[in-house]
């Protein structure tokens, strides 16, 4: 059990309290290319699970997706000047196409060979607004092809300096979705549909409450018209980006040309969407609900949602018990549940149970005289055999809906509304990572610029009517000036 | 109908033909990116349903989902020197990261920034051997770690000088299997239990059948001990080698130190396995099946396998027939049919024939006064309503089992078994594409060499006993000397 003392009490350093949850559980590991992270299986299976979850949401509301190259000529990216400068310095650049050989042969030693310099640089797709829109121009003629509505999972590279596993890595896994459409009207219904939809797989599969609303100027994507946002907060009071829709307006239609005919028989350009969540919400999904024993996976996105451990003292029970499990875990599979029987001979009991702690099953049950079925967020009872199926059904869904009402508990524990200048700066200031602060905003970016240079805080976003307090803030919590929003700041990942 | 024209016929020009095809269902696109394509939806809605079905077979032995970084460190590739050797001349390498303005602030003109050049180029993974087993090293310390089976579905890059739509292009889509055991013979079984596997997806879903085999010294994968593959016979009578699995021995394991304490308290070398297929199969798909009124989808990997096209002359016709279409699909859909109906009122029927023609769909429902079944592969007949469901699911058997069996004949016409010299330089030399020619290989490189200098021709596999000869071979179909092995010659793709 030595392993126990493997994780840094997160009251302790929750920074170290966070790497050491995903190492526990083997869900990511540091690689040896910088800032980039190897996800490992169970990691990866949560993904893939937030995966298949989206994309039925994307199907359903008439999304298909395609496969865009990951490369992207250092020209396109420069057709929309905010677009470049927003990422001219985190770009990966490919400029050449051969190794040569520098030692003696067979020894493998090699190097750039100069001779193979691209005409033209490559920049390693860090988002991909430009390559697809340069084919939209090719495949949108008419009226009758819009909306074009395609999303597509693949990997991104933006060169970070600090880096944090899930959070922030040089490579990332997301989806990236892009629509095109006839008027301004639709392209805004879109974004909104879409900013909808991450807000409802936030909240009902990954148990993560979040506000939604539109980023300021300032925070807005590069390139973009409007950025709408939905923002968690983390269980150390930083808020969390967790997915992003952008209302691009004409500019990427401009820049790329992208033109129909309308019916009436004019030529207009397109008003465009882009949006996306990333590998990223693995991280906030961890830092939502787990504790000092590791993991805690809301059932729907769990890996494993439960595990059969059976104890036994000899060879007939073993058998006996081992009996039981199987019919359990047929049970629970037939009616697809996700479950493992866990018959390992060389480890005890209590280390089984810690392994399945740490990697955040939310069930676990123990096969001895009884079945007795344990919570991963506490709390025991026993159960009959006939009666196990709906138990463990009726067991998730209590799990993942505790963990959404305990989340936004926290959340609202840690939100401030109506904030003085003082009250803002002791929070932001102060060792508890601040929250959520509530206040009015003048709308003026050099005003957001000296909060953040002070405190560390940005505007998460003004929130929609929903979020808003019952009176709008009449002053700039900062400087005192007319307010023109009421903002939400947090110091943020 | 001008569209029809679009397609070359496949006598004319096989080439020219794969590619209208491939345009005409627009399955994918030629993009600004050298040599890098674009998957349009439906062409990745049929790499997607072979993901699934692979998926599903990975999983089932015991294979889990992982990922890796993109980028390989350029001292990785070199650790293994055959391995280096066979990619130093295809590999896309990241030298730098952060662009500069070069021309006035809002143009967005920029360069690559000189002073961003990283210490050590990145290469952009071709393969993922070398940074896989690179964390194996740090993964893997006790017998009770292996077998260690992992999968990853990614991207790899290979810079391709002469590409071709889905068969060869610079970025590709793949899965790449990596495994570790502790035995040789283990890793053996592996390597071939995973080449059975792709034969069976091969046959059972695609309905392209494939000799299985091994790969000659100079046609293995750098680096391995012995490479299988499944090499298919396309309609041009050119093989394509669609999947292959690598026994590699202790190569990698040598090269990055990955050992495990056996338990006996020895420590030994792991011995390695990768395989992997890609989105090359989506165009091994096409070339088996299609034909000059465009692609044929195997029923199993059909995106939409079946389409409801109502015909109407009056609004009341048109109310009755859509309501049976709807009734149709609706019966259709619950039965697990991916069934689309077509109400368009901008195109006639005849164009919506053509148009679910050009895209592969299997089978048609005419809805008139009758409902007619119209073959993708050919033959009509009426249905009965109330008999529609069991109906189409075995027409789309049929049609499944109908496709394996016909390329299957195809490509026995096109097998030529105990070839003379002469016959294999006509048969390679001639206009038909050559086909398999079966002989004797004597097992020199250097004759291996001189058969593809002068016909163009490789050993695409030493086959498996089921699909050898029933006389083996005594001589060299080149060179006259003793044989050490059947061979099967093929142009290749």
């Amino acid at each position: 059990m030595a392993q126990a003392q493997r994780i840094k009490p997160r009251a302790q350093d929750f920074s170290e309290w966070y790497n050491d949850v995903i190492m526990q559980a083997e869900l990511a590991d540091y690689s040896p290319v910088r800032g980039c992270m190897v996800i490992r299986p169970l990691g990866y299976r949560i993904w893939e699970l937030m995966q298949r979850a989206l994309d039925d949401m994307f199907a359903g509301t008439g999304h298909r997706n395609a496969y865009f190259p990951l490369f992207i000529p250092m020209s396109f990216l420069a057709k929309e000047a905010e677009h470049v400068e927003g990422f001219a310095k985190e770009v990966a650049l490919v400029t050449h196409t051969r190794l040569r050989a520098t030692g003696k042969t067979g020894t493998g030693a090699v190097a750039v060979d100069p001779s193979s310099a691209l005409e033209e640089p490559l920049v390693v797709r860090p988002t991909s607004e430009t390559i697809i829109y340069a084919m939209f121009a090719k495949w949108i003629h008419s009226y009758r092809d819009l909306p074009l509505l395609l999303n597509q999972w693949c990997n991104v590279v933006r060169w970070e300096l600090r880096t944090r596993l899930f959070l922030r890595t040089t490579e990332f896994l997301w989806q990236e979705g892009h629509t095109a459409h006839a008027t301004e009207a639709e392209a805004e219904a879109e974004a909104r549909l879409i900013l909808g939809l991450y807000r409802r797989f936030a909240e009902e599969w990954m148990a993560m409450p979040v506000l939604t609303g539109v980023k300021t100027e300032s925070e807005k994507f590069a390139g973009a018209v409007r950025t709408y946002a939905i923002e968690a907060l983390m269980q150390d009071n930083k808020g969390l980006q967790a997915g992003t829709s952008h209302n691009l307006g004409q500019n990427f239609a401009k820049a790329f040309g992208v033109q129909y005919q309308t019916a009436a028989g004019g030529l207009e350009h397109v008003w465009n969407t882009s949006w996306g969540v990333s590998t990223r919400l693995v991280g906030g999904l961890i830092m939502t609900h787990s504790d000092d024993n590791g993991l805690i996976a809301p059932p729907k996105l769990a890996p494993v949602q439960t595990v059969i451990v059976p104890i036994w003292k000899s060879d007939d029970e073993r058998s006996r018990v081992s009996e039981i499990g199987d019919r359990v875990k047929a049970d629970l599979a037939k009616s697809g549940v996700r479950v493992e029987l866990d018959l390992r001979d060389n480890l005890k009991p209590g280390a089984k149970y810690f392994e399945w702690e740490a990697k955040g099953v939310p069930l676990r049950h123990v096969v001895a005289g009884q079945v007795v079925a344990a919570r991963r967020t506490g709390g025991k009872s026993p159960i009959t055999l006939d009666g196990v199926v709906p138990a463990v059904l009726a067991a998730l869904e209590e799990i993942q809906s505790g963990l959404l009402v305990a989340a936004k508990q926290r959340r609202e524990a840690h939100s401030l509304r109506g904030a003085t200048k003082q009250q803002f700066l002791d929070l932001m200031k102060g060792s508890g990572g601040g929250g959520f602060v509530y206040g009015g905003f003048c709308g003026d970016a050099a005003c957001e610029a000296a909060i953040k240079a002070e405190t560390g805080a940005t505007v998460r976003v003004l929130p929609d009517p929903e979020f808003r307090s019952p009176e709008a803030p009449r002053t700039c919590l900062w400087c005192g000036k007319p307010s023109v929003a009421e903002a939400v700041w947090a110091q943020a990942y």
